[in-house]
């Protein structure tokens, strides 16, 4: 996590790690039976998705930095504890037992940035049994929150073509920490910027902004509500709507006759009505102001499609402003991302549950590669022969950070733009990849989940 | 808000309230902007929906207790400070302007739980231009994010006719945030009881939860798992499908034979398959076996629709657990919620901005009654005569709660359940409403505006 403050001072309250009471109920009933029925052993859980939403080609993996800090972190307070013996379902025995508790476990993982496939684990914890259930609710819910809204992110930025996009999510993302944790998986997938100043503080990203048409309104004219912001900002970005978009250039190109050399706006900002047709006339009237270096930035509802749209159809735009429609992933709001039991006590274990399989065991996921670019992946047992590069590595081992684990937002940036680059252009592209990529099952994985599957069924 | 703790400690960090830098940065540049040119006078920001998604015909009002506690407590700390500096977008003079930031204006608002519809004002926030100014991030992301989850809740709610809902959401709503806000939302939308613990521990919430299939695959056999959860949790749920469904209520079945009198349990979970086909015959083999008090509770990927087929279909199922798609309100996972500077120095401001109108002024929403059934609204100027019941009440002054302000979660659910019972039928049902609920402007609030647009205009 970068956090380049001025005085490194401890971070907002909105970034502070969770409450161990985030959680559902049910896996604090489940632990304190394990622990009055001796049930201790280690156990690997498995976080994977197990469908691709239609409209993916490929999940950005993201959100490890922040189950590794809840595992390091997660700790029961005295508050948690009366409030849990409130409940009258829990005895002294297990609540002294949560006093204790610490996670101490092994976490393996892809690196955050990393893009991964239907049924692929992202995660696998391998733990004491109750140490390993507790974790389930955050870690699914950061995980799926955070790679749901990385892989919209990564189609946006697909789409903008090398032109900037910007994050402007934060008032319409589901609450404070998933708008905060998105600037973060966005950044990952190549977004260049936010509005959100409390992400720019706690992961010293990029932070930017332009002028809403309060400011306007609020001026009375156009022309001095654009006077009073470039005296302040004089490489502000206009927003030129307000009244009369074309009227709103044609005030951009008289201030900067009024303002001569010291006029350094960097563009004009559209944020209604046809992108494409006054994006085109903006860039006219500009030019023939000799304006030709204040670029054009868009805004409206902006979604990967628009966004392809507009550019197929060669509109004039520089940089795209993207809200809602990213930061709830509109199209895939939702991930079928499961946390599922797959061993125990040295054993392979699953579940037989209608259309919902597991692959048993410890996992690891191989991408094979020839001259350089991906071809399909192996989903292996963790201790086979290498069939291509391992995408897993332990981020954590007895409940401590390794090295693998200490990555940055800066890093997972790097892994996105670099793995992605090795992919087949139709994984990458927005339309549907056909076929899509390949994914198989290792013969050594699927002789031993037949294996588990007799004797479970038996 | 309802804060049954053992011991009134402080809120649990999740539950704190946001940062000051939870923000867009255009609110920070344009309120320096205000400060450094004098533009301090009164504003009135508006927060409405402009269009109800295709499937809902009402929205449930949710969020403004947070909105409130924000607006009370909301400061910048010397960390905030010390970042902003480091921007170098902002002077001294500014940075002592936020260093003694407190809001000190009025809102008028809708109690939560009240139904509304689109372009009724929810909230109407009336200060010095840049306090209310600032608040629009974290209000409108609030607002959205609670109204958005309340309103979906509502149709779930709706579809299983009188039987419970529970809250099963928190592993897949976006973040840690909108997971705690969502089981509040949704209680106020008539669920029964969360899943999520720290919901329960911060909002006073019924929480509950039953077993994971996890729980029985480390037992062993189910026959095991059954009898050594019961042995702890006497009244629980059994979830029976790890394996095979039926297979799973036979077990249960054996298991109350094993325990006679003793045998307490209270329903089994259906998770996975034909929960139509599955329903019946455990219920069929329930009641052969003398477990008719035994009830049948089902989840797996449910939302209203699911629902309202399975119990049209005569489905035997007591209550649903539901979650991700509740959760992120699959079908409709933003609202097009704006925050609109409507009022300024005492005069009508609205902007022009093609498609995305605005209603000047401070106004009303009166809700038109007829023998104690609602027939329609009027959206009025605030001081006009009501034409109906008004719905807007003054909820803070000068900063302040009022006692109308002070209102919980429980008045809140009891507000939905009253206010959806005056609706007409058909805008309460799940399909859509023809004709859709009657909402019109007044006719002094036109006039108005049409005067407002000719002085804009002009």
């Amino acid at each position: 996590m970068t956090v380049p403050a001025p005085d490194a001072p401890a971070l907002p309250a909105a970034a502070a790690p969770a409450s161990a009471l985030f959680t559902d109920l049910y896996e604090l009933t489940m632990l304190q039976a394990y622990v009055e029925n001796g049930l201790t052993d280690p156990a690997t859980f498995s976080l994977f998705v197990r469908h691709l939403p239609e409209r993916r080609n490929l999940l950005l993996a993201c959100g490890l930095d922040d189950v590794l800090a809840y595992l390091e972190t997660v700790r029961f307070t005295d508050d948690s504890l009366a409030y849990l013996a409130s409940l009258g379902r829990f005895g002294d025995r297990f609540l002294g037992w949560l006093r204790d508790f610490r996670f101490t476990g092994d976490v393996h993982a892809v690196p955050e940035g990393t893009p991964v496939f239907a049924n692929e684990p992202i995660l696998e914890i391998t733990a004491p049994l109750a140490e390993a259930q507790l974790a389930e609710t955050f870690v699914v819910n950061q995980i799926h929150l955070q790679t749901t809204l990385a892989s919209k992110a990564v189609r946006v930025v697909t789409a903008a073509r090398g032109r900037p996009v910007v994050d402007f999510g934060a008032r319409r993302i589901h609450g404070t920490d998933a708008a905060l944790k998105a600037a973060r998986a966005f950044h990952i997938a190549g977004v260049a910027a936010t509005s959100n100043v409390l992400a720019g503080r706690v992961y010293g990203l990029p932070v930017t902004g332009t002028m809403a048409h309060s400011f306007v309104q609020a001026c009375g004219s156009e022309l001095d509500a654009f006077r009073a912001f470039v005296r302040l900002y004089p490489d502000t970005v206009l927003l030129v709507d307000t009244y009369d978009t074309l009227r709103g250039v044609s005030r951009v190109c008289a201030l900067a006759r009024e303002l001569g050399a010291a006029f350094r706006v960097r563009a004009v900002r559209l944020d209604s009505g046809d992108l494409l047709e006054l994006s085109r006339r903006a860039r006219t009237m500009l030019d023939a102001a000799g304006l030709g270096r204040v670029g054009i930035f868009a805004s409206s509802s902006l979604d990967e499609d628009a966004i392809d749209d507009l550019l197929n159809r060669g509109a004039p735009i520089d940089g795209f402003g993207v809200g809602t429609k990213m930061g709830v992933s509109e199209d895939a709001p939702s991930l079928d991302v499961v946390y599922k039991l797959c061993a125990y006590a040295g054993e392979g274990r699953l579940k037989l549950s209608t259309g919902k399989p597991v692959l048993p065991g410890r996992k690891q996921v191989f991408r094979i590669e020839a001259d350089g670019r991906a071809v399909g992946d192996v989903i292996g047992r963790a201790d086979e022969t290498p069939e291509g590069r391992p995408l897993l590595e332990p981020v954590m081992l007895g409940g401590r950070r390794t090295a693998a684990g200490t990555r940055t937002a800066e890093d997972a940036r790097t892994c996105a733009a670099d793995e992605l680059s090795r992919l087949p252009g139709p994984v990458r592209d927005l339309a549907p990849a056909t076929p899509p990529y390949r994914v198989r099952i290792s013969d050594p994985l699927r002789a031993y989940r037949d294996d588990v599957i007799r004797k479970v069924s038996g």
